[in-house]
């Protein structure tokens, strides 16, 4: 009984932990959250100024000692984070289980392989928490109607791609006939490479065709991407604009408290198939 | 008494002045406002031809007086406005307000700290006033649902913008890893400025991807960022339909004279409920 | 009563050729439009050949007296098309007129003007005949719905390009004050220019800036005009959808051969007012 | 009648075949085509590995070894194809008829002009096979949408391009007139290119205009090309808007088992006409 009593205690104990680490609705947890966002930016802001040459040659050792210090914070609120959830492996295959995990691993890789520290910026995943601590729900529900808009479109993108990959492997192997090696399409690879950056119309001018010919069709290829660039912008907008419409028309899950239909729009007043009056119904939205 | 009159040929004299000055339906009113609008044309004008060597080295004495000049007429201008106005914070704050403050500090600042003139250019945001001088009430409703519909449209973005924010850090950081400094990814933060660069589309190609590992993922990147752009294109696509589509479908007010009821369409001509006909709705568009 | 004929005759004459020149319904007048067709293309290819200096020093005779043969064919063709209008005057002043007239000046003007031929390209003006030729009249209504779904976005256009403008001159000063002179942002005008480029995503890369505080603001101005572009896209799309819709909902201008009730759909089989039959719709699409 | 047995004999043989060739759903038929998918892009690796210096300087033998080899395969399944098939000639006209047949081509012909190996990379529209392969019908169904929207948007987008076409033939040449030949604008041709390079936001920045004029009209072209981009998008969403509509309000072909109607929306239970219950409508997608 006593054991149990100790079992029990551990149970709140660890209960209490989770609360603070994993919920932001009591003081004590959404203090803890901000202090973590704080961190994150913090050791993020290290990381790359580390990166630049004037700040390593001056700062190296305090940067490192910042680095290790966060590495370290992040391991113990990793391990807590193991030890208060109710299933361990269930957060640690989670998507912030892995993000927290890889977070941490840099610092320890960089002892055995020397660079390995700029891959710390995946921290920069975490701060994906920040919607949840300021209660930005409204941004989540947001979040999910482009992801969701973005879900629907995977097929058609993904058959848009396909296109797009056999497209630009084409032109490029027939780009690199026509300019050759010395006007720099030295490989297919290469011509293709110069074919996404011309037919995603990003154009960094490094490789460029010379003749008249490789010109003609440079611009043909141009033309050809700035008409693709309409699929996925319609194929992303038409899913957002179905999103909108359907919430737009059945968003209300009032039933009637007569007949009990449902789906009635957000301004009925009256039951659309009794006339009983409907309860008042308030926007969710600002 | 003797004062009450006094005060009240004051405020009658301050009346004609606010008149003048901010309205543009009398005469005199629009007269101001057309002198006003070619007054800041041809002061931005004097700004941007200082900047220019040839310009400044042959008529810099008579540049700088121009620019003395239309400084104090708009800083006389400023004052008249805080005095005419019933409540002078309430202008001094207001979007307008800040910015005829902005208008003239500069050139005050230039004594100071030489170069700040170039910053006279924010004189351009009083053009804004253009829309309302010629009576372009019309272009104002077209900027409100512009601006309305980049309003709602705000939390997706703020997500949207967020979530590429983060995506270009990793990516910067991963390409700084596999670039290195001999490429000209000289630090994290440069790399992440590339990432811009390329996912943007922008592509000046003061910093590419050497290596064929690299390319690779800048071609990754390209097309990443070419598909989403198709994103913040749908979010404000989808509210301009919407905005278009409700205006279209319920834009009327007019009320019923019989049972007074509201929300028909502007081609009804007969109430919907009662039957009553309704009087003629006139299209405020052209 | 002579005259009267003589003047019957002038004028049957005239119509003759003005159904030739003008109408491509008739063999005479398709053939005469066709042709015309292939001296326009013929002539500016002349125009581009004899700006490469490649066939310039080996062909300049030959490509001069192309000029001016085709020059004086289209004097004479406009000459007759004065003529055979019934007014002269609204021929000379349409857009095609217009078009004609300067198609024709340029190779004059080069008398005087030497260089001023390579206007003569605005010959490419005249190629819009084509969609008569081929009596491409679905081509023309497809315009139509472009052009008019400009037309009816030309306000929320020219407000959008108002608030560019005014965005690319204030972010172009701040930007010459940042990086100045010494980093290629030689006067304001220029860092405009860079300004442009940058929001537009060209992305020249001719002016860049080198500073890290600039390229901040460059990376800051590369997202706002990307979020930027959705805007005119959203304008233009809500236009399309909008006459898509109309133009699928309320095409039919049959009119009911009871009642007269007109607005039918084109599905439609039943007047909806008085229930007689309708007469079938034929799609006048493919 | 022996014969006819043989002839009978052969007929199965040839549909066996056939069925293990362009079907996928038998377990033969499923490897043969997963054996073809790897040749295929195991032939495009080695043609693109060939093109780099790299490797052709080391295994140059070994890879004209592996295309040979594939060469020969790809020729012997072209022929099995033909025979197999019931009518060679509907194969041999057909899309993948004709890109088998180029897909093996440049292979022979390399030994007549060396070189020519480049435009295996045709092979590449071999893979669109794959979405058979794994039967994704799902996908070939997205596919249709997207390519009857582009159908559809046919001849708006071959006005459009005329339009475009026309305008950098005039730009280019007033550019060309402008900058001149100093400046990199060597000839009217070269001047259309970097029209296209312009209006297209592609901006490689290998031709720049120069003088202040120049860069006036080129940010001109910029700020028109960036407006123009809207129309295609416009085009394109508003018909995958359409379809999207279209198919989610009609989609179901149910007539009512007591009156017949049909039209029913998906989620109707009941038969809006005459109220008798509808069968169950199970969606066709996930």
């Amino acid at each position: 009984m006593g054991e149990s009593t100790a079992g029990g205690n551990r149970a709140a104990w660890r209960e209490k932990l989770r609360v603070i680490i994993f919920e932001a609705d009591t003081d004590a947890g959404k203090a803890f959250d901000v202090a973590l966002l704080i961190a994150i930016v913090l050791s993020i802001t290290a990381v790359m100024a580390e990166s630049v040459a004037w700040y390593r040659v001056r700062y190296r050792p305090a940067l490192d000692v910042i680095e290790w210090g966060f590495t370290i914070i992040f391991t113990i609120e990793y391990i807590l984070r193991l030890v208060s959830v109710p299933r361990a492996t269930t957060y640690a295959r989670s998507f912030f289980g892995i993000v927290d995990l890889l977070a941490i691993l840099p610092t320890y890789l960089s002892v055995l392989f020397p660079g390995s520290e700029s891959l710390l910026v995946i921290r920069a995943l975490r701060l994906l928490r920040i919607f949840r601590v300021f209660k930005l729900g409204r941004f989540l529900g947001e979040a999910d109607i482009l992801t969701s808009a973005l879900r629907r479109s995977r097929q058609r993108i993904t058959v848009f791609l396909g296109t797009v990959l056999i497209l630009v492997t084409i032109l490029g192997a027939v780009m690199y006939l026509i300019e050759g090696e010395e006007n720099g399409f030295t490989s297919i690879p290469r011509a293709v490479y110069w074919a996404v950056i011309t037919m995603t119309t990003v154009g960094y001018g490094d490789i460029v065709p010379r003749t008249m010919m490789g010109q003609t069709l440079a611009a043909f290829v141009m033309v050809i991407g700035y008409s693709i660039l309409a699929v996925p912008t319609g194929i992303v907008t038409a899913e957002i604009v179905e999103a909108a419409t359907s919430k737009a028309s059945a968003i209300t899950t009032r039933a009637c408290p007569h007949c009990l239909t449902e789906g009635h729009l957000p301004q009925a007043r009256f039951c659309k198939d009794c006339g009983s009056e409907l309860e008042h119904y308030e926007s969710e939205e600002m």
